[in-house]
Protein backbone atom coordinates (compact mmCIF):
# COMPACT_ATOMS: atom_id res chain seq x y z
CA UNK A 1 0.00 0.00 0.00
CA UNK A 2 0.99 3.91 -0.45
CA UNK A 3 0.48 5.60 2.11
CA UNK A 4 1.21 9.42 1.54
CA UNK A 5 1.94 11.88 4.16
CA UNK A 6 -1.73 13.30 4.39
CA UNK A 7 -3.51 10.00 4.98
CA UNK A 8 -4.44 8.97 8.40
CA UNK A 9 -2.86 6.22 9.99
CA UNK A 10 -3.12 2.58 8.63
CA UNK A 11 -4.45 0.34 11.33
CA UNK A 12 -2.31 -2.79 11.00
CA UNK A 13 -5.37 -5.42 12.65
CA UNK A 14 -4.11 -7.85 15.75
CA UNK A 15 -2.65 -10.84 13.93
CA UNK A 16 -2.74 -9.59 10.62
CA UNK A 17 0.22 -7.97 8.85
CA UNK A 18 0.60 -4.42 6.26
CA UNK A 19 3.44 -3.43 3.75
CA UNK A 20 3.93 0.30 3.41
CA UNK A 21 6.34 2.13 0.53
CA UNK A 22 8.28 4.45 1.62
CA UNK A 23 10.44 7.09 -0.24
CA UNK A 24 14.14 8.08 1.27
CA UNK A 25 13.49 10.68 3.88
CA UNK A 26 9.74 9.96 4.43
CA UNK A 27 9.53 9.08 7.97
CA UNK A 28 7.09 6.53 9.18
CA UNK A 29 5.38 5.73 12.84
CA UNK A 30 4.32 3.00 13.92
CA UNK A 31 1.77 3.32 17.23
CA UNK A 32 0.94 0.66 19.36
CA UNK A 33 -2.62 1.74 19.80
CA UNK A 34 -3.44 -0.87 23.31
CA UNK A 35 -0.40 -0.92 24.86
CA UNK A 36 1.69 -4.37 25.42
CA UNK A 37 1.74 -5.27 21.76
CA UNK A 38 4.80 -6.11 19.40
CA UNK A 39 5.16 -5.62 16.13
CA UNK A 40 7.91 -7.54 13.44
CA UNK A 41 9.17 -5.32 11.05
CA UNK A 42 10.96 -6.48 7.95
CA UNK A 43 12.42 -4.22 5.14
CA UNK A 44 13.66 -4.39 2.00
CA UNK A 45 15.24 -2.26 -0.77
CA UNK A 46 12.15 -1.36 -3.42
CA UNK A 47 14.22 -1.87 -6.35
CA UNK A 48 15.84 -5.21 -5.10
CA UNK A 49 14.13 -8.03 -2.62
CA UNK A 50 17.58 -9.21 -2.35
CA UNK A 51 18.80 -6.32 -0.51
CA UNK A 52 16.56 -6.39 2.79
CA UNK A 53 17.46 -4.99 6.28
CA UNK A 54 19.71 -7.67 8.18
CA UNK A 55 19.96 -7.58 12.11
CA UNK A 56 23.47 -9.42 11.99
CA UNK A 57 24.85 -6.73 9.67
CA UNK A 58 22.73 -4.22 11.93
CA UNK A 59 24.67 -5.22 14.88
CA UNK A 60 28.05 -5.36 13.62
CA UNK A 61 27.60 -1.74 12.23
CA UNK A 62 26.32 -0.33 15.56
CA UNK A 63 28.08 -2.61 17.75
CA UNK A 64 25.08 -3.29 19.90
CA UNK A 65 22.51 -5.99 20.41
CA UNK A 66 19.95 -3.88 20.33
CA UNK A 67 18.48 -0.82 18.10
CA UNK A 68 19.42 2.58 20.12
CA UNK A 69 17.60 6.28 19.38
CA UNK A 70 19.61 7.73 16.87
CA UNK A 71 21.26 4.56 15.07
CA UNK A 72 21.12 3.02 12.16
CA UNK A 73 20.04 -0.11 10.89
CA UNK A 74 21.46 -1.32 7.70
CA UNK A 75 20.90 -4.38 5.08
CA UNK A 76 22.88 -7.30 4.25
CA UNK A 77 25.18 -5.57 1.87
CA UNK A 78 25.45 -3.57 5.06
CA UNK A 79 23.65 -0.05 3.68
CA UNK A 80 21.45 1.89 5.38
CA UNK A 81 17.62 1.45 5.09
CA UNK A 82 16.30 2.93 8.30
CA UNK A 83 17.48 5.06 11.14
CA UNK A 84 15.79 4.96 14.72
CA UNK A 85 14.68 8.32 14.57
CA UNK A 86 12.33 8.71 18.11
CA UNK A 87 10.48 6.41 20.48
CA UNK A 88 7.88 7.12 22.99
CA UNK A 89 8.05 3.44 24.33
CA UNK A 90 9.87 2.59 26.99
CA UNK A 91 12.42 2.02 24.63
CA UNK A 92 13.06 -1.75 24.67
CA UNK A 93 13.08 -3.99 21.06
CA UNK A 94 14.45 -7.24 20.12
CA UNK A 95 16.69 -8.30 17.36
CA UNK A 96 17.90 -11.52 18.31
CA UNK A 97 14.13 -13.88 17.91
CA UNK A 98 13.47 -15.28 14.50
CA UNK A 99 9.47 -14.34 13.42
CA UNK A 100 6.89 -16.92 14.65
CA UNK A 101 5.97 -18.79 11.56
CA UNK A 102 3.89 -22.34 11.13
CA UNK A 103 6.65 -24.63 12.21
CA UNK A 104 6.44 -22.41 16.03
CA UNK A 105 3.04 -22.90 16.02
CA UNK A 106 2.80 -26.44 15.22
CA UNK A 107 5.36 -27.13 18.02
CA UNK A 108 3.51 -25.17 20.38
CA UNK A 109 0.69 -27.47 19.59
CA UNK A 110 -1.62 -24.70 17.89
CA UNK A 111 -0.77 -25.39 14.34
CA UNK A 112 -3.49 -23.87 12.74
CA UNK A 113 -2.57 -20.06 13.58
CA UNK A 114 -1.71 -17.07 11.99
CA UNK A 115 2.51 -16.12 11.97
CA UNK A 116 4.50 -12.87 11.58
CA UNK A 117 6.16 -15.13 8.41
CA UNK A 118 2.84 -15.94 7.01
CA UNK A 119 1.65 -12.25 7.61
CA UNK A 120 4.84 -10.98 6.18
CA UNK A 121 4.89 -12.99 2.94
CA UNK A 122 0.92 -12.04 2.70
CA UNK A 123 1.91 -8.58 2.64
CA UNK A 124 4.35 -8.27 0.23
CA UNK A 125 2.01 -10.64 -1.90
CA UNK A 126 -0.81 -8.11 -1.56
CA UNK A 127 2.71 -5.65 -3.43
CA UNK A 128 2.60 -8.06 -6.26
CA UNK A 129 5.79 -9.93 -4.46
CA UNK A 130 4.40 -13.17 -4.14
CA UNK A 131 7.79 -15.12 -3.94
CA UNK A 132 9.97 -13.99 -1.69
CA UNK A 133 12.90 -16.94 -0.91
CA UNK A 134 12.82 -17.04 2.67
CA UNK A 135 11.69 -14.50 5.85
CA UNK A 136 14.51 -12.22 7.17
CA UNK A 137 14.89 -11.74 11.00
CA UNK A 138 12.76 -9.23 11.73
CA UNK A 139 12.90 -6.12 14.03
CA UNK A 140 11.01 -7.25 16.82
CA UNK A 141 9.84 -3.87 18.05
CA UNK A 142 8.60 -3.21 21.60
CA UNK A 143 9.47 -7.31 22.29
CA UNK A 144 11.47 -7.53 25.85
CA UNK A 145 13.84 -10.32 25.73
CA UNK A 146 16.59 -9.91 28.07
CA UNK A 147 19.87 -11.55 28.41
CA UNK A 148 21.19 -12.62 31.73
CA UNK A 149 24.53 -12.29 32.58
CA UNK A 150 24.91 -16.18 31.86
CA UNK A 151 23.69 -15.58 28.44
CA UNK A 152 20.04 -16.73 29.14
CA UNK A 153 17.34 -15.21 27.37
CA UNK A 154 14.03 -14.04 29.50
CA UNK A 155 11.18 -13.68 27.37
CA UNK A 156 8.76 -10.97 29.03
CA UNK A 157 5.60 -9.03 28.14
CA UNK A 158 5.88 -5.78 26.20
CA UNK A 159 6.43 -2.58 28.67
CA UNK A 160 4.66 0.16 25.94
CA UNK A 161 1.75 1.98 27.45
CA UNK A 162 -1.16 2.46 24.84
CA UNK A 163 -0.25 5.45 22.08
CA UNK A 164 3.56 4.58 22.52
CA UNK A 165 5.19 4.70 19.25
CA UNK A 166 8.33 4.37 17.64
CA UNK A 167 9.20 6.84 14.77
CA UNK A 168 12.06 5.76 11.63
CA UNK A 169 13.49 7.73 8.37
CA UNK A 170 13.80 5.75 5.24
CA UNK A 171 17.60 5.74 4.28
CA UNK A 172 16.41 4.53 0.57
CA UNK A 173 12.98 4.04 -1.57
CA UNK A 174 12.06 0.70 0.56
CA UNK A 175 8.89 -1.50 1.54
CA UNK A 176 8.39 -1.97 5.24
CA UNK A 177 6.28 -4.51 6.52
CA UNK A 178 4.97 -4.80 10.12
CA UNK A 179 3.03 -7.82 11.46
CA UNK A 180 0.91 -7.15 14.70
CA UNK A 181 2.38 -10.17 16.26
CA UNK A 182 -0.27 -13.33 16.83
CA UNK A 183 1.58 -14.80 19.20
CA UNK A 184 -1.14 -15.80 22.48
CA UNK A 185 1.32 -18.87 23.76
CA UNK A 186 3.73 -17.16 25.54
CA UNK A 187 3.91 -13.61 27.47
CA UNK A 188 4.94 -11.06 24.78
CA UNK A 189 1.75 -9.77 23.99
CA UNK A 190 0.65 -9.07 27.47
CA UNK A 191 -3.56 -10.53 27.19
CA UNK A 192 -3.11 -11.25 24.12
CA UNK A 193 -2.61 -9.83 19.98
CA UNK A 194 -3.71 -6.42 19.46
CA UNK A 195 -3.77 -3.80 16.48
CA UNK A 196 -1.02 -1.19 16.13
CA UNK A 197 -1.03 2.12 13.89
CA UNK A 198 1.09 2.99 10.97
CA UNK A 199 1.60 6.27 9.58
CA UNK A 200 3.93 8.14 7.35
CA UNK A 201 4.82 11.29 8.35
CA UNK A 202 6.93 13.82 6.34
CA UNK A 203 9.71 14.06 4.16
CA UNK A 204 13.04 16.03 5.27
CA UNK A 205 14.98 16.19 2.04
CA UNK B 1 34.31 -32.79 -0.63
CA UNK B 2 33.58 -36.06 1.13
CA UNK B 3 35.65 -37.32 4.01
CA UNK B 4 35.33 -40.46 5.23
CA UNK B 5 36.11 -41.45 9.11
CA UNK B 6 39.32 -43.26 8.01
CA UNK B 7 40.07 -39.94 6.12
CA UNK B 8 43.11 -37.37 7.90
CA UNK B 9 42.38 -34.54 8.74
CA UNK B 10 41.94 -31.86 6.02
CA UNK B 11 43.23 -28.14 6.56
CA UNK B 12 41.24 -25.62 5.59
CA UNK B 13 43.95 -22.98 4.77
CA UNK B 14 44.34 -19.40 6.42
CA UNK B 15 41.81 -17.12 4.51
CA UNK B 16 40.04 -20.20 2.86
CA UNK B 17 37.00 -22.18 2.94
CA UNK B 18 36.20 -25.95 3.05
CA UNK B 19 33.02 -28.04 2.53
CA UNK B 20 32.04 -31.43 3.81
CA UNK B 21 29.06 -33.77 3.17
CA UNK B 22 28.05 -35.52 6.62
CA UNK B 23 25.72 -38.14 7.09
CA UNK B 24 22.88 -38.03 10.00
CA UNK B 25 25.03 -39.30 13.26
CA UNK B 26 28.52 -38.38 11.87
CA UNK B 27 30.91 -36.13 13.95
CA UNK B 28 32.81 -33.57 12.82
CA UNK B 29 35.27 -31.84 14.64
CA UNK B 30 36.92 -28.24 14.02
CA UNK B 31 40.70 -27.90 15.28
CA UNK B 32 42.38 -24.17 15.47
CA UNK B 33 46.29 -25.94 14.68
CA UNK B 34 47.76 -22.47 15.69
CA UNK B 35 45.54 -21.33 18.28
CA UNK B 36 43.75 -17.64 17.76
CA UNK B 37 41.78 -18.42 15.06
CA UNK B 38 37.95 -17.56 13.92
CA UNK B 39 36.01 -20.12 11.96
CA UNK B 40 32.30 -19.21 10.64
CA UNK B 41 30.58 -22.56 10.32
CA UNK B 42 27.66 -22.60 7.67
CA UNK B 43 25.29 -25.99 7.88
CA UNK B 44 23.00 -26.83 4.46
CA UNK B 45 20.45 -29.77 4.29
CA UNK B 46 21.81 -32.00 1.71
CA UNK B 47 18.27 -32.24 0.44
CA UNK B 48 17.45 -29.03 -0.07
CA UNK B 49 19.48 -25.85 0.27
CA UNK B 50 16.66 -23.73 0.85
CA UNK B 51 16.63 -25.16 4.56
CA UNK B 52 19.91 -23.98 6.39
CA UNK B 53 21.11 -23.06 9.69
CA UNK B 54 19.57 -19.98 11.57
CA UNK B 55 20.56 -18.08 14.23
CA UNK B 56 17.87 -16.52 15.60
CA UNK B 57 15.87 -19.81 15.43
CA UNK B 58 18.25 -21.03 17.35
CA UNK B 59 18.35 -18.38 19.79
CA UNK B 60 14.55 -18.87 19.75
CA UNK B 61 14.94 -22.31 19.97
CA UNK B 62 17.76 -22.66 22.86
CA UNK B 63 16.72 -19.65 25.10
CA UNK B 64 20.68 -18.32 24.78
CA UNK B 65 22.43 -15.78 23.26
CA UNK B 66 26.06 -18.12 22.69
CA UNK B 67 25.82 -21.71 21.90
CA UNK B 68 26.69 -24.55 24.90
CA UNK B 69 27.73 -27.85 25.24
CA UNK B 70 24.81 -30.29 24.84
CA UNK B 71 22.71 -27.43 22.92
CA UNK B 72 21.61 -28.01 19.33
CA UNK B 73 21.74 -26.07 16.23
CA UNK B 74 18.22 -25.31 14.41
CA UNK B 75 17.44 -24.87 11.03
CA UNK B 76 15.25 -22.00 9.08
CA UNK B 77 12.58 -24.70 9.82
CA UNK B 78 13.19 -25.15 13.13
CA UNK B 79 14.12 -28.79 12.97
CA UNK B 80 17.89 -29.93 14.61
CA UNK B 81 20.62 -30.02 12.37
CA UNK B 82 24.17 -29.97 14.83
CA UNK B 83 24.36 -30.73 18.04
CA UNK B 84 26.88 -29.58 20.00
CA UNK B 85 28.94 -32.19 21.34
CA UNK B 86 32.15 -31.48 22.87
CA UNK B 87 35.03 -28.69 23.14
CA UNK B 88 38.60 -28.77 24.49
CA UNK B 89 38.45 -24.89 23.86
CA UNK B 90 37.01 -22.26 26.34
CA UNK B 91 33.46 -22.28 24.73
CA UNK B 92 33.73 -18.92 23.79
CA UNK B 93 31.55 -18.91 19.95
CA UNK B 94 30.22 -15.98 18.37
CA UNK B 95 26.33 -16.18 17.24
CA UNK B 96 25.92 -12.48 16.80
CA UNK B 97 27.78 -11.28 13.85
CA UNK B 98 27.35 -11.65 10.11
CA UNK B 99 30.13 -12.92 7.97
CA UNK B 100 33.01 -10.73 6.97
CA UNK B 101 31.79 -9.60 2.75
CA UNK B 102 33.51 -7.84 0.24
CA UNK B 103 31.23 -4.63 1.50
CA UNK B 104 33.31 -5.13 4.97
CA UNK B 105 36.65 -5.07 3.51
CA UNK B 106 35.43 -1.98 0.99
CA UNK B 107 34.72 -0.20 4.58
CA UNK B 108 37.81 -1.21 5.99
CA UNK B 109 39.61 0.56 2.80
CA UNK B 110 41.06 -3.14 1.71
CA UNK B 111 38.48 -3.68 -1.21
CA UNK B 112 40.47 -6.41 -2.56
CA UNK B 113 40.07 -9.15 0.71
CA UNK B 114 39.47 -12.34 1.05
CA UNK B 115 35.93 -12.76 3.26
CA UNK B 116 34.01 -15.66 4.85
CA UNK B 117 31.18 -14.79 2.56
CA UNK B 118 32.67 -15.36 -0.75
CA UNK B 119 34.52 -18.60 0.70
CA UNK B 120 31.41 -20.44 1.34
CA UNK B 121 30.04 -19.50 -1.60
CA UNK B 122 33.65 -20.72 -3.84
CA UNK B 123 32.82 -23.86 -1.52
CA UNK B 124 29.50 -24.54 -2.42
CA UNK B 125 30.26 -24.12 -6.29
CA UNK B 126 32.79 -26.80 -5.41
CA UNK B 127 30.36 -29.21 -4.52
CA UNK B 128 28.47 -28.22 -7.98
CA UNK B 129 25.85 -25.51 -5.85
CA UNK B 130 26.90 -22.36 -7.12
CA UNK B 131 24.05 -20.34 -6.94
CA UNK B 132 22.94 -19.35 -3.52
CA UNK B 133 20.43 -17.11 -3.05
CA UNK B 134 22.10 -14.89 0.20
CA UNK B 135 24.67 -15.61 2.70
CA UNK B 136 22.85 -17.14 6.18
CA UNK B 137 24.20 -16.03 9.45
CA UNK B 138 27.32 -18.24 10.37
CA UNK B 139 28.39 -19.66 13.73
CA UNK B 140 31.51 -18.30 14.45
CA UNK B 141 33.49 -20.69 16.32
CA UNK B 142 36.22 -19.72 18.70
CA UNK B 143 35.04 -16.13 18.05
CA UNK B 144 34.80 -13.75 20.92
CA UNK B 145 32.32 -11.20 20.54
CA UNK B 146 30.89 -10.04 24.35
CA UNK B 147 28.14 -8.07 25.21
CA UNK B 148 28.19 -5.38 28.42
CA UNK B 149 25.31 -5.05 30.72
CA UNK B 150 24.68 -1.42 28.67
CA UNK B 151 23.98 -3.97 25.38
CA UNK B 152 27.26 -2.46 23.76
CA UNK B 153 29.27 -5.39 22.05
CA UNK B 154 33.07 -5.93 22.88
CA UNK B 155 35.29 -7.82 19.32
CA UNK B 156 38.31 -9.66 21.18
CA UNK B 157 40.84 -11.65 20.46
CA UNK B 158 40.11 -15.26 19.76
CA UNK B 159 40.99 -17.04 23.45
CA UNK B 160 42.44 -20.89 21.60
CA UNK B 161 45.33 -22.81 22.48
CA UNK B 162 47.09 -24.51 19.20
CA UNK B 163 45.26 -27.75 19.09
CA UNK B 164 41.68 -26.63 20.78
CA UNK B 165 38.66 -28.15 18.88
CA UNK B 166 34.79 -28.09 18.92
CA UNK B 167 33.04 -31.49 17.64
CA UNK B 168 29.35 -31.28 16.60
CA UNK B 169 27.06 -34.27 15.60
CA UNK B 170 25.10 -34.38 12.21
CA UNK B 171 21.50 -34.39 13.30
CA UNK B 172 20.60 -34.97 9.46
CA UNK B 173 22.12 -35.98 6.27
CA UNK B 174 24.03 -32.05 5.69
CA UNK B 175 26.93 -29.85 4.05
CA UNK B 176 28.98 -27.82 6.39
CA UNK B 177 31.01 -25.05 5.17
CA UNK B 178 33.84 -23.98 7.55
CA UNK B 179 36.05 -20.51 6.39
CA UNK B 180 39.09 -19.92 8.71
CA UNK B 181 38.69 -16.33 8.56
CA UNK B 182 40.60 -13.94 6.51
CA UNK B 183 39.78 -10.92 8.37
CA UNK B 184 43.26 -9.18 9.77
CA UNK B 185 41.70 -5.61 10.22
CA UNK B 186 40.52 -6.25 13.62
CA UNK B 187 41.90 -8.68 16.52
CA UNK B 188 39.41 -11.29 16.24
CA UNK B 189 42.34 -13.49 14.37
CA UNK B 190 44.92 -12.52 17.04
CA UNK B 191 48.31 -11.77 14.91
CA UNK B 192 46.66 -12.98 11.70
CA UNK B 193 45.03 -15.48 9.83
CA UNK B 194 45.56 -19.34 10.24
CA UNK B 195 44.52 -22.52 9.60
CA UNK B 196 41.70 -24.54 10.87
CA UNK B 197 41.91 -28.69 10.65
CA UNK B 198 38.36 -30.51 9.81
CA UNK B 199 38.13 -34.34 10.69
CA UNK B 200 34.65 -36.43 10.06
CA UNK B 201 34.91 -38.89 13.10
CA UNK B 202 32.42 -41.61 13.89
CA UNK B 203 28.97 -42.38 13.04
CA UNK B 204 27.23 -43.14 16.50
CA UNK B 205 23.73 -44.39 14.64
Amino acid sequence: MILDEESDPLVVPARQGRAVVLHRGQQVRITDICGRQVGDVFVYNAADLSEHHSASHTRTHTGRLFPEVGGCFVTNHRRPILTYLADTSPGVHDMLIAACDPERYAALGDPIHASCAENLLAAMAALGHPALPFIPQPINIFMRVRPAEDGSLSWLDAATAPGDSITFRAEMDCILVVSACPQDHVVINGDGPTPLALSVLASDN
